[in-house]
């Protein structure tokens, strides 16, 4: 029987997503606990990512989980968040400042447990600034070495808990050390840590022209493929948006490839709907995900394979478009 | 009733494509005239593009009409290529020797008459060697001054012919000078000609991070869209790749407009299928093209406009997904 | 003798930068006025941009006077954004909405009143909110058409204030209507107005694959060069660095065209220095500017000329690098 | 004393380069052997890079051998180019054809030979047609399994030769699977050989988004930087122009890296100066490295040390600024 894809989002559709030009965002948010069951009103998420402690805390956490148990939604992953405070500026694991590097940590490690307290199994976060804009402004000897120094201590933390890095090329630096697949697995291969593995973020990967099918293939044979964010955008820079809108084949490669490796974590969407109707952002990417993943299997797998070994593009193309399209 | 495209095709397929590392091309080439009926022989083509003086010229000319009358292709343009010697390394229209400038218009003019004494109407080039690589090394007041007269004096040639400039960004000049749509719409508007407009080549405006429908109007606005390329890419470089092969949703929009202006020039294809079987490459891509008008058509273009004042690309893409992949 | 650029600055570096991962700004803003007089304090600027009404408005316009007044510093220009509020999301100039235009354009007219009792003679906006993010979801038609009717209203509102366009390709819309070089002088030869222009931002050209000194000459060509931003950016997006800290060359190129066409109004710069020095930035980068201004002076613009006709980006180089490295 | 680089270069800009649109090449190329003599009298060069067998082979290595002790040229690296032959079009060591990975992997194994008989230690090859164009066309399992199977049959077959693997993000493939210094070192991760390493391309990293003195940091600390290529691009593709053309300060970060960490090998050129003057690309290559080497040497590592510990790109810019140009 074929394997199902479980379905997640991150709340940011509700949450009102700015930028440097309309800081104040584009509406107004929901407050947190709304912004949840709302998500869950929509009926086509089996789960949600929560942030720590921007949407869920040491406060709210008991009313958190009668949500959850209520609407039936669960917890894919918690968010911990250490790009997006002003002390974290000059990088968060690789500040100069031990005390910045320190804070950045226990917030990772108290997310950890938070993810613990609600039953959940991995966290997540990216290092928006660690990383550089100009040339000569960070000794990368110094960052490197506190980078994984600050992971493998986060690892060490408890090991029911794994840490899901998302890496990306840029934004907010203009260059983010931890960039691409094949940084984030030489990272890991340094950390002696079993609970340390990546969260591939699809815009993310078009960003770093990365061919999705094979980073998902690369993350699965370092057994580090925890989770995964799907979001389309034109290549050049993270923007986000709904699943399907720009490109089409390499999502169907990206799901090829899940199914291929028996993926079973979760498929979530990462989406900044700032002008779009955020439900339909949603409801329109989970749909859309859902076909594909049918039409992987109407194709079937064994048949896509055989297709890989013939390397010839066009051959796979007429395939895949006699079947989704009806081209003759 | 609805208008119909003519669907046509460069013959480079069949022209054995190579690259810089690849010089001696990816496969043996068929001699021009055989590329010719093979294309005939593929059945989806109505009408072809003939570069002059490589695949037709005055010596086979004669064949070449015969070959079309036989098997009932159009010709759809001639090419006049003139960035592909070395007497043009340093710009053709634009080359500070007015010999090597002569040159160019007088071959550009003989494809003229080339395309008349054919039947045609229009004939087209690029100007790949026109621009720059390294900052100060072009006097643009010179060059841009070249430029205007050059294609004034080739327009007024002769009169039944038109001349359809093909932009794009760069390659093999790392700046072209007729870089984009508005450029070549700001040249045209100091040419005093009726003759002179525009191919847009899907790939190089995607380059450009040109939409395709927003291309399609203002040239359309302009009474300059002449000519019609499809293919794909990666938005950073010139794949010439199989349509559809990346994108889906640009070229739906794309075949929208066209739809909406009332296009009845010819749609064409410009590949270069290194690897890929050329006949299904060519195949592949008319299929699609045809599709995409069908879906247009099914879906209506009132419909779509209707859409389109709502701004919301969540909406619209409901509507278009529902339709082709059968999402709910 | 030769002709001396007057430099000027934006007061962002000093207005708390922030961007969507970090909306509460990288440190602490200072309130405008005191921005004003920060910005004259540091002794390199001969004027400022003034934005409306966020810094200068008509409560405050007497302080501002007495204050330019003191300081010396010129007026150089009055910022109208009409990008940077909600209202404004689905475009400014191009909404469907007509009472939003309305606003839109009744704020640059109230912003060129306020640049003419300054004593100015030149606003500037940039338009980027009017573009779209997908596929079909604007119809250009109705866009371009409301957007040279409004630029053609506010040109009428007064003659005495000249109107600076400033082309951008995308941020914050994937897509901006008024993208590139070509495209802003193309929309102006539509418009019937002598006091509508262009504000050529390096980083924005930069991103757009111009070459900076065709850039510039085509825009003096057409009388349309009115106002000049400098920063750099790594050309995928609009960075708004440090002037020099990525590219030197280009720059050399720009002001060597900049002294070449006479060019009489102000450089400009438009920084966005996160967690730089926010001084140290444009005085850096005035620095820079200045120095490359006698660079090129003492190689001479006649030298240089007489380069760019050997169309060797190799024997350019070799004499700009004696000159400026001392290489031999 | 400070340690001096030794400058080589590739021989390319005498041998003919061309491209899609010019395949028959620029100029004339001059034959092998006078390639070789014409490097040396440039005089400016210290080694050489020589490809086997184009221009180095078992038929005249004896010539070869006695042109560089007559004119004093030591061998920098020996190339075995493995993407520029037909056959190789589907792949060179992950084609699906068992025999072609042989001729693949015999052909670096021959290089080796050569090498060593030349008295080299190193050779390098890039894997250009290791990858994929199109989604859906490659097994990644099979290709990366077979990449690090063929490389690790290299390494073994002679210990006194080193491999350099050339990553590079696309071109001629739109994806190469060596695509970047993170996947790189983690390709070496998994090959048990001592003997594998890398030739940091400045042009390929920057294509990637690299950062200069990261990359080199990264690959120093695991042992792993061998050989150095230097050039200029724009970032979007491999312009292979001349050093300093475009950028400035990532080269000064990239020479400062070089010296910190006490890099002897060589710094090469790889230089394509398609319409430029050949002699003068290189020599004013060697001249700015020459130059930026002496620089840093005269602000002082130390100096450049504690700069980078301040976090502030303003400030380093403003001391080198002061050192290169005169600044105040």
């Amino acid at each position: 029987m074929a394997l199902k894809f479980k379905y997640a989002a991150a709340l940011i559709p509700w949450a009102n997503p700015g930028d440097r030009f309309l800081r104040a965002g584009y509406r107004e948010a929901l407050p947190p606990l709304q912004r949840l069951k709302h998500a869950a009103s929509l009926g086509v998420l089996d789960g949600v990512e929560l942030m720590y402690p921007a949407e869920v805390n040491e406060e709210n956490v008991q009313e958190v989980k009668r949500i959850l148990s209520d609407t039936g939604l669960a917890l894919a992953i918690v968010g911990t968040p250490i790009s997006s405070e002003r002390r974290f500026a000059n990088g968060a694991l690789t500040s100069r400042d031990p005390s910045v590097r320190r804070t950045a940590i226990d917030r990772v490690k108290a997310g950890m447990d938070m993810c613990a307290e609600l039953g959940g199994n991995q966290i997540m976060f990216f290092l928006g600034q660690d990383g550089c804009d100009y040339s000569l402004e960070v000794d990368y000897e110094e960052a490197w070495s506190w980078m994984a120094e600050s992971i493998a201590e986060m690892a060490s933390h408890r090991d029911d808990v794994k840490i899901c890095l998302e890496y990306k090329p840029f934004e907010p630096r203009r260059h983010i050390f931890l960039n691409d697949v094949g940084t984030a697995l030489h990272l890991i291969d340094q950390i002696d840590a079993d609970n340390v593995g990546v969260v591939l973020d699809t815009g993310h990967a078009l960003m770093a022209n990365e061919t999705l099918g094979e980073s998902i293939w690369l993350l699965h044979r370092a057994r580090r493929l925890y989770h995964f964010h799907f979001n389309d955008n034109y290549r050049g820079w993270d923007d986000d948006m709904i699943v399907g809108s720009i490109h089409f084949m390499p999502f169907v490669e990206a799901v090829y490839w899940l199914k291929r490796i028996g993926y079973s974590s979760w498929i979530s969407l990462d989406l900044f709907p700032y002008r779009e109707d955020p439900d339909l952002a949603v409801t329109e990417s989970i749909a859309y995900l859902k076909r594909l993943d049918e039409i992987v299997d109407e194709i079937g797998l064994e048949t896509i394979t055989e297709l890989l070994h013939h390397n010839d593009g066009a051959r796979t193309l007429r395939v895949i478009n006699r079947h989704v399209l009806g081209t003759n």
